[in-house]
């Protein structure tokens, strides 16, 4: 039997790694990882920093190449599933190739597993049982550093994503956006926002304001950070100003 | 000068601590534990096991009484807003009596300090620097127990309280219900619910299905649990059905 886990790494921080994650790394005996073909090296770098620290030798370290995403496709929604089922087959053809019947592959997650990302419906496509160690989501972070809570008493937040911010609008008074490659928070002079870009590591930046104020200087230093970097990975939290 | 930290220790499961929480505890002087004058011992338990295990001697425990709190107000937001301002009343009294200058008082939050609890919004009202340490949710520890993800592809999640569930009903086709004392999923049929107790611990109950099918059978169980136990903390996903 191979067994397959899904380890939530958390946002940035080496130490958001929960105890359990780092268990898990140390009874890996396969780490599978995918190059994303671009930039985000410090991503990859973490997890091979987190492997080095946490797991117990010996352990192989796999790793393959995304498949490519037809991001300019209208509906978005099938560009997805087809991606999800080529990196399916990517993955099965890993685990075939490299995981031994008894031994444990691990894939390393950004932040929690659940929030906006693929790995559990993609792993639930394949004949192996499989098990998620969540892990300190972005949002947790984002929220943290600013010393504010997600929840306002007795409120709902909503979570989504800028595209939808951009199409429909605030639907509620407490949201977080991800995904937002546009800034889609520019004219809500409504709301506060608690921005935060590359949480919990050394780069990061948090603004926080009324989106009046601090909206304009949120774009400018997103743009620079992502021009320095080649990449930027932020979302924020939008409050309706009482 | 006086230093505060809250650091969320995880949904229950002793191993959701982060590696960044188990630091923040071995470097804290005083802990401030609120007893809550009824069952919820296990919950206690969990924390006086934890600072046992990952404090640095010597360090003190100090616990104080929580504040009554009217639940039977109509005005919820208003007693929530008078019990917090007497429990900002407490803990300042305690730091008062507790902590000395230079030294670190912590204070361990169930889940996520950003999540439904108003830890922070305490904090702020008083008179001393603080930190927040991010923890794993309720919310991360029900979609990793389920293996699903929190969040359908491009489309947004609501988080939302039982109350708020069974005033206005479903505002999304994926929703998390906390704080729900009345089960308000009953009758969603159009539903799957991912339903999660006392998650991460040794009592842990999941059950899954189309509300159809399994909602009566959460009942019971819960209020079972809830017999047996004394108290029950549980959440829940709903997803509409395709």
């Amino acid at each position: 039997m191979k067994r397959l886990l899904i380890i939530g790494i958390g946002a940035g921080d080496p130490d958001h790694l929960t105890l359990q994650a780092a268990k898990a790394i140390a009874g890996a005996d396969v780490f599978f990882i995918i190059d994303k073909g671009e930039e985000k090296d410090d991503l990859v770098q973490l997890r091979k920093h987190l492997i080095e620290e946490h797991g117990r030798r010996p352990y192989r370290i796999v790793e393959g190449r995304d498949p490519e995403r037809d991001r300019t496709a209208a509906a978005y929604t099938n560009a997805v599933e087809d991606w999800r089922a080529r990196r399916a087959d990517l993955y099965e053809r890993m685990i075939d190739d490299s995981l031994k019947d008894g031994q444990t592959g691990a894939f390393l997650v950004w932040g929690d597993p659940g929030v906006y990302d693929s790995t559990p419906a993609i792993l639930e496509r394949l004949p192996f049982p499989f098990e998620v160690i969540p892990g300190i989501s972005a949002v947790s972070a984002l929220t943290a550093r600013h010393r504010t809570a997600l929840t306002s008493v007795a409120k709902p937040v909503h979570i989504t994503t800028g595209r939808r911010l951009a199409e429909e609008g605030p639907t509620a008074d407490d949201m977080i956006i991800m995904l937002d490659a546009r800034c889609a928070f520019s004219g809500l002079d409504d709301f506060h926002i608690y921005w935060g870009a590359y949480l919990g590591t050394k780069d990061e930046i948090l603004i926080e304001g009324p989106v009046r104020e601090v909206g304009e200087r949120i774009r400018a230093v997103r743009a620079e950070a992502r021009a320095r970097k080649g990449w930027v990975m932020d979302t924020y939290l939008l409050r309706r100003l009482a």
